[in-house]
């Protein structure tokens, strides 16, 4: 076809449900999620490559050097990143990418990739929020009230975003960001020069 | 909700299948599909109300007047307008639009109503068009020639449109216009004030 694979950048709060989302969404379409590189030791079962591919901080050093990421971050001490070559090898190949990032990483990732197309997964309500996670239940009533905070901090950023999905059912939203994905690779700009050489 | 429908305009050259689209999106969708005005008389089988609202020249002139007409062009001595009341009613209800005019009228509308969502219909090539064209049986040569030319240079401004939808089986037609009205009923820049406003 000639068309590239689309990248799809999501966020949102901790709550929200990004990642049931995801996993939907990837066990009915062929997409590739791409796993994040982290310097932090791996916790009872992770795995690596599958998690996160755990890096050495030396060689985590080495590859920013390289410009071997999309976008890293050092969060309380460990460095997260998002490694490059993968992501554009799967999109020349015409393969969809989902980037599953923090706010702060995916407004990197805008910048540098405009072309990406960045969801924001929202939660029903802030008492929706607040009730999924208080039914995690490892949460006190102090960090419940800071991830709350946190929350709807993160949820003002919804504005910097090309789309937002509210995760009221998993499977609609998942249809939403299916149509999404589908609309994208109807869009003018990015298909103009493939559509109009045809003619 | 508070979300307003979304005005859909379709346009593609003669050949690209734009009717046989709209009538299998119609079929599937709880969309409304404008009726235009026009002061032609109606050719057999052609009913009033659905085929076109047939206007006396004087009443037309005179909805030009009252600024009736969300766009109207001039054809061979004849006039053609798309009323505005009903479309704006349907949208405020909530209900989905589709206009189905031609390049002209969607570039009037386009810049009187930037919300509207302009979808492009193409055919898969100038060679199926042809056999599409020739197929219908009704063309001299002379005039497959004429409507070949000018489908090549409406086809040229696909590029002012936000969608292009290649034809090639109506079904995967409709299934991205219907994905295209589903992801732009997600779009940050329509929906940012209702989603935020519930946290």
């Amino acid at each position: 076809m000639g068309v590239k694979g689309q990248l799809l950048v999501i966020s949102g709060p901790s709550g929200a449900g990004k990642g049931t989302v995801c996993k939907a969404l990837l066990e009915k379409n062929d997409i590739w999620i791409s796993v994040s590189a982290t310097t932090r030791s791996p916790r009872a079962g992770e795995v690596d490559g599958i998690n996160y591919f755990f890096t050495p901080r030396e060689d985590f050093l080495k590859k920013i050097e390289n410009d071997d990421f999309l976008e890293y971050a050092e969060v309380y001490g460990n460095f997260y990143g998002t490694p490059k070559s993968k992501v554009f090898e799967m999109l020349e190949n015409g393969r969809d990418v989902i980037l599953e990032i923090d706010i702060q990483g995916a407004l990197k990732i805008k910048s540098a990739y405009p072309d990406g197309v960045f969801v924001f997964i929202l939660p029903p309500s802030m008492e929706e929020l607040e009730s999924r996670i208080t039914n995690r239940g490892s949460e006190t009533p102090e960090s419940l009230k800071t991830r709350l905070n946190a929350a709807y901090d993160e949820i003002s950023f919804a504005s910097k975003y090309d789309y937002a999905v509210v995760n009221d059912r998993v499977e609609d939203a998942v249809k939403k960001i299916e149509s999404i994905i589908m609309a994208e690779k109807c869009r003018v700009y990015k298909i103009k020069d493939e559509i109009l050489g045809r003619f």
